[in-house]
């Protein structure tokens, strides 16, 4: 049953700024062919930024692919060699100006294994510092501060739509409750 | 701050079988001019399926955008015009053979939304009744049940890698803690 699919050919359709696709002819356990469409991504690292006062600090960005201003956890693609832990810091401080003393690995996942090799590290942020944020020049980004118990209601009333976030709240509140 | 990206110039650079890919330029509020790559889904649906004995039925499969077998809830993507409740039973029964009496949507999220419009729905499904499986002629997949406390700590270990199982799993501890 667990039988892996052998590619026999390999075409690369685009290579992109951000993603490149690609379509691999398979081989499947019955000897037939099958074509799988394939997202190459660099992967990508969220945080969860959580303040003295119990805030989580959030982002609220335009999301082209989905037509909306999505509130989300601060995050972004890891650069070429870059450490996952690295990114987290960069990210952090570039999109909400806060450092992070304390940084914790919660979980890694692949955001839609389906069709793209996209994986996202997920971080806990503590012991916050602030300073300024420096978004980079083509992005507009808002944050503001919520509670758990807040993100926890916004995710289950559609208030919050992105994967990362939901898995990283939903996460956080997990570990947290576990340390009690 | 907020901002809608305008199009101001869309080019399709592939059609597939499950996705599109395209690039659009947009306006940004600065008034320069970005480009985004966009990855274009269908939307897809899965469901928790809960067993009498409170084992939750999960499918094993190669992906190969990620080169592995990984454990997930039953999913699979709406045909044209299909209603989410209506892909998630016959995704459930093609791929594990169980029938749902009743289906509960528990949320929708944007899988990857800085890159994709995938949009995928989440549905608890009880008081399952058995038949036999029988997944499309390409799909191998292989049934197992596990507790929920069980699923609990493989997210936690690594052993769940999927976005949308990882989701659904920490709701569906979620909301059965909040009927309590």
């Amino acid at each position: 049953m667990h039988v892996k699919e052998k590619t026999v050919h390999s075409e690369m359709i685009f290579e992109g700024k951000i993603i490149n696709l690609r379509v691999d002819t398979v081989e499947l356990p019955n000897h037939k062919l099958a074509t799988r469409e394939i997202v190459e991504h660099p992967g990508a690292v969220a945080v969860v930024p959580v303040t003295e006062d119990n805030k989580i600090v959030m982002v609220r960005q335009y999301r082209k692919p989905v037509e909306d201003f999505l509130l989300e956890i601060p995050a972004g693609k890891l650069d070429k060699d870059e450490l996952p832990e690295s990114c987290a810091r960069r990210e952090l401080e570039e999109e909400t100006g806060y450092k992070a003393e304390t940084l914790k690995h919660l979980l890694s996942f692949y955001t839609s294994p389906g069709f793209s090799n996209e994986i996202l590290h997920i971080y806990l942020g503590q012991n916050l510092t602030q300073g300024k944020a420096h978004p980079d020049e083509d992005e507009y980004i808002s944050s503001e501060g919520y509670s758990l118990e807040e993100l926890m209601g916004m995710i289950f009333n559609g208030s919050i739509m992105d994967s990362k976030t939901i898995i990283a709240i939903l996460a956080t509140k997990e570990y947290l409750m576990r340390l009690k």
